[in-house]
């Protein structure tokens, strides 16, 4: 049977082009003779919308585009997702009943499911953690079901075309291991030739392989093909920017797996798929993802964000340390060099050595460059506001304004990115940067209004452990030269906002990297996430190294339990107090793994939390050190 | 029966400090030998905690909180929320399976619903709207009968305690109008003498009026009393802030309804319970909110909110306009003077007018004042950016830098808060507040890093006439005196960046609030969002004023169509384009209203739509126009 996968580009929140943009397709998969054209998930509309699906224009719009699918329906099957309308019936919240659906069209009908309710498809399984929030716009088939009165494998039956029936359900449906039911499992029991799941599924580093797994296991099980089509592009939700890249491919009942060469581009894959279960030649890929996938992952999301936000210029804030290095390499593979400007801003804590960093970065990636120093403003703000003499109009209250060495340091971050950098970027024509990575927005080590400015934070969801790593691939990779200088390396991780922190002897950054990217991690990133209790038990328990994976030893960063504690007890009051209000006011992040800030990891401003089994373990602890 | 509802104020997250709270009010209700003490929803844990309910840690401490409770509960019956667990399930999100749950207490014994699965009472029905995420961590009692072969009556059961059988729900199962069941009416098929609904419900404007007419209906349906209980306190989503009003009351068979005397005050009701369905005295409370409550959630939430973050000294800019002095003035019913730090900015382009209304203001709240005039630091970020030449390193690319006009604007905007703003809070020990509106923050007429920065956006759920109207209040109410010059209400609006918005001249904002105000809340406000077709049709039907609910005519601001239409256009791309990407930057915000910016009114970049039909509607009156 000759099918297309159309792993079509999708705009999310403009139905009108991705209809275009299908209609396109569906006439070459027609000049393909294809029987069947597959579309992703929600390819009318897009998903990730905020709470535009409230808008009764725009679902009418999504209705009608469905329509314009239907009617060019003629000679092929089209399989593709959209918003599915009931206008006589209320979701839970009042608003007009909307699902999830998949609609299948042939020779200009829809055709529903066998015996079902309406004339397209109901997905089952609604996610509703990370970033996706499915049951606050959707309605399930499990409650559709209960209401009408019948079981769920009643209401979970194949589509019948003329040559074949189709088992088709919806991205969660397939990922069923924590629901009690498994919707591919019902659709099996009532028969059917071939199963589609139409997908929009972000990016998420690993996922391909699991998701390999896990299809490959249920195509072997049902022993019929399973079409897997997903969307290309990116969706956001306000604060977590998502890569899809796609990956569309169609597993067989041997655990066998063909599919586009490319990720993260459109294509429309066609293939002759095997009804009588002969194999495809190829393996199952199992391939991890790493370094070369986030590299990937970044290059496309920046390029897609700054398109859709109408963005081709952009200003690097540039220190000389990896974090602004790597970003602006990574630019200057989306944009040619007369676009980007690198700006270095240095005040007197700056280093030549840094200085010097930035203006080989700059000469090595051939771009504008231009130095900066911020020594002047700084001194007219400290001027203007230290030593200050403040008073009540009547002269009944008086006080003296101080800004201690703390306070000017952030007035520098500020001074760069809201008074200079901006103002570059309006006179370049573009937008700046922001260089965060994941350690510094997990504990607020950014300032405000400085470093934290910008109109996206690519590194974001890096630990600078990855930062290094994507460093390194992009000149040992990539440029296959060295275009972000060793230096930048080697060089102490530091702000260079104060004596504090000069690298050239050795200061920088407080924080321990090696060891605090891990400890961070296993607060942000695991399924089950750690609390202070989890890290002092394991630590009395001497298996925290081994339950974070940090290779080195504890040891030698706290020479005694006391320290260890002070340590955990910074970060942890960073990470709850400060970090929470500073990610609220944080620009845009890309996400690459399974949790970035944002609305993927969901916050509440409500102060730090220490259990009581931890106070008790640090209790213990600081008295057996006596 | 002699009951008392402990409408005791909640701090989320802090489940110890919460169970201290309510220990003392159980034996304040023994004290006055109460046989029944009702707390809120979620009394222990608190509500809106962002993705903390996934940590192991924290549930275990909720847990270990809620059998303190029920050791408190000789000779009482205490019934609380709390988060309820089944540590042997999965939630369908594979981590442990939580409820939304309501525990009684009895002689140290929790008693379950009869019949029941656990040993506490399962929400039934669970929001998904505005800023309610129970889906994403709570498991629902629907779900929970269904997995185990139960009809939803089999599962709704009252607890029978000693002397009564209490049917128990939690806070959205009695608002229950679109969800096609509604547990109060199943629970009564069982018989209960008594029904209790907790609550963790946040204060909106004019819901308690909703929820009086709702609940007094319930009772007089049920035949049994009611008792409704509520939490006070702020909670937030990081986005968006909450004021919780408690106004927990109990209603009786008859429409009659006895509360506490005041909202927004933790305090302990003590009523006798009339089982036998005699009256209350005291009639329904029927009254609508206004300016009062407006004013009331405001100066509660910024104080609650100030102590949750531990600061209490504040900078506020004033620029003479209406925003800041109503913003000042709040501040003024919150912290006395000596912790208020007024500051006007003056440009050249700010006239001697709005500086003298700033200082008068400042001189009326007696509090600290002083002039920071910004005109050699703009005038040095603009030599140090303007005709600036920038290069490559190997001096291939050349150009030069320029500031427009505009972006000089912006370079005064950002050189106020961030630079100036920001380092006066830090050396005066205290935070700087956000003065935006409501109008501002849809369309984005503020600049980011610039008037959208501060600690707390505290009238940005407002429109620009409802922060006219709360000055007018804080005036006539309140202070009884003109603390706000009559001058800020008088004055053109204006953000006074340059001679095109000179205030004395009666040039200023683009914006003609009372229409955009109108407008804008069309769009955001209302259940059923409109979009530009919906305003164009009313438009060309010619009862736009009507549907808005505008006073004025559209004919006086628009003379004709295309006008209006250039007018529609603008403000909508601005509120989809940038007004988005502010906002993802932009402080949280005080809710007041059932829309508020932020994690309420949930949004995603995606660009700008105009529905076809809209672009034909579009067509046919301007070409009508000719």
């Amino acid at each position: 049977m000759k099918a297309c996968l159309a792993q079509i580009h999708v705009l999310p929140g403009q139905p009108a082009a991705n209809t275009e943009t299908m209609l396109k397709a569906i006439a070459a998969a027609r000049a393909q003779a294809a029987e069947l054209v597959v579309f992703p998930e929600m390819a009318i509309p897009g998903y990730l919308l905020g709470d535009s699906w409230e808008r009764d224009a725009f679902l009418r719009e999504c209705e009608a585009c469905g329509h314009r699918i239907r009617e060019a329906s003629k000679g092929i099957v089209v399989v593709f997702g959209n918003v599915g309308l009931d206008w006589r019936r209320r979701n839970e919240d009042g608003r007009v009943r909307k699902y999830n659906a998949l609609f299948v069209a042939e020779n200009g009908r829809f055709i529903g499911p066998r015996g079902g309710t309406y004339d397209f498809v109901v997905k089952t399984l609604l996610p509703n953690y990370r970033e996706f929030d499915d049951s606050r716009y959707f309605y399930d088939l499990r409650r559709l079901a209960a209401e009408e009165g019948k079981s769920l494998e009643q209401a979970l039956t194949p589509v019948i075309t003329e040559r074949m029936a189709l088992g088709c359900i919806l991205c969660e449906d397939a990922w069923d291991a924590d629901y009690g039911v498994s919707p591919l499992d019902l659709l099996k029991r009532h028969g059917a030739d071939l199963f589609v799941n139409c997908s929009c599924s972000p990016f998420t580093l690993n996922k391909n392989v699991k998701r390999n797994r896990m299809f490959a296991a249920h195509a072997e099980r049902l022993e019929k093909p399973l079409l897997y089509v997903n969307s290309v592009g990116i969706q956001n939700n306000g604060k977590t920017v998502y890569t899809f890249d796609g990956a569309s491919c169609i597993y067989d009942a041997h655990a066998h797996q063909i599919g586009l060469p490319a990720r993260f581009e459109a294509g429309l894959l066609q293939a002759d798929i095997p009804l009588d279960q002969s194999e495809f030649a190829r393996p199952l890929d199992a391939r991890e993802d790493g370094v070369a996938d986030i590299y990937q992952a970044l290059v496309f999301g920046i390029r897609e964000f700054m398109q859709m936000l109408g963005v081709s210029r952009v200003v690097v804030g540039v220190s000389g340390g990896i974090d602004s290095a790597v970003t602006a390499a990574l630019y200057s593979r989306i944009l040619s060099r007369e676009n980007i400007l690198l700006v270095n801003l240095p005040s007197r804590f700056n280093s030549p050595t840094t200085v010097k960093l930035a203006r080989t970065l700059a000469a090595n990636l051939g771009c504008y460059y231009v130095e900066a120093p911020i020594e002047d403003s700084v001194r007219l703000t400290t001027a203007q506001v230290n030593g200050l003499a403040i008073a009540s109009v009547d002269g009944s209250l008086r006080a003296r304004l101080a800004l201690s060495d703390f306070m000017i340091e952030n007035v520098q971050a500020r001074d760069r990115s809201s008074r200079l950098l901006a103002a570059f970027a309006a006179a370049f024509g573009g937008v700046f940067t922001c260089n965060a990575n994941k350690a510094e927005a997990t504990v607020g080590y950014t300032t405000l209004y400085g470093d934290l400015a910008g109109y996206l934070a690519a590194l974001a969801d890096l630990w600078k452990g990855e930062v290094y790593a994507l460093g390194r691939y992009l000149n040992e990779t990539v440029f296959q030269r060295e275009v972000i200088p060793a230096g930048c390396f080697d060089l102490t991780p530091s702000a260079e906002l104060g004596p504090a922190q000069a690298v050239d002897q050795g200061l920088g950054d407080p924080l321990i990297y090696p060891y605090h990217d891990r400890l961070f991690a296993s607060w942000v990133e695991t399924w089950h996430r750690t609390t202070p209790e989890e890290i002092l038990e394991w630590y009395l328990a001497g298996t925290l190294e081994q339950q974070l994976g940090y290779k080195g030893k504890l040891a030698d960063l706290f020479p005694s339990a006391r320290e260890f504690i002070a340590d955990l007890e910074r970060w942890w009051r960073q990470y709850n107090g400060m970090g929470v209000a500073k990610r609220i006011q944080a620009p845009p992040i890309l996400a690459i793994k399974r949790r970035a800030f944002g609305f993927d990891h969901r916050e509440a401003q409500m102060g730090v939390w220490f259990s009581g089994r931890y106070l008790e373990l640090k209790k213990q602890a600081l008295a057996h050190q006596g």
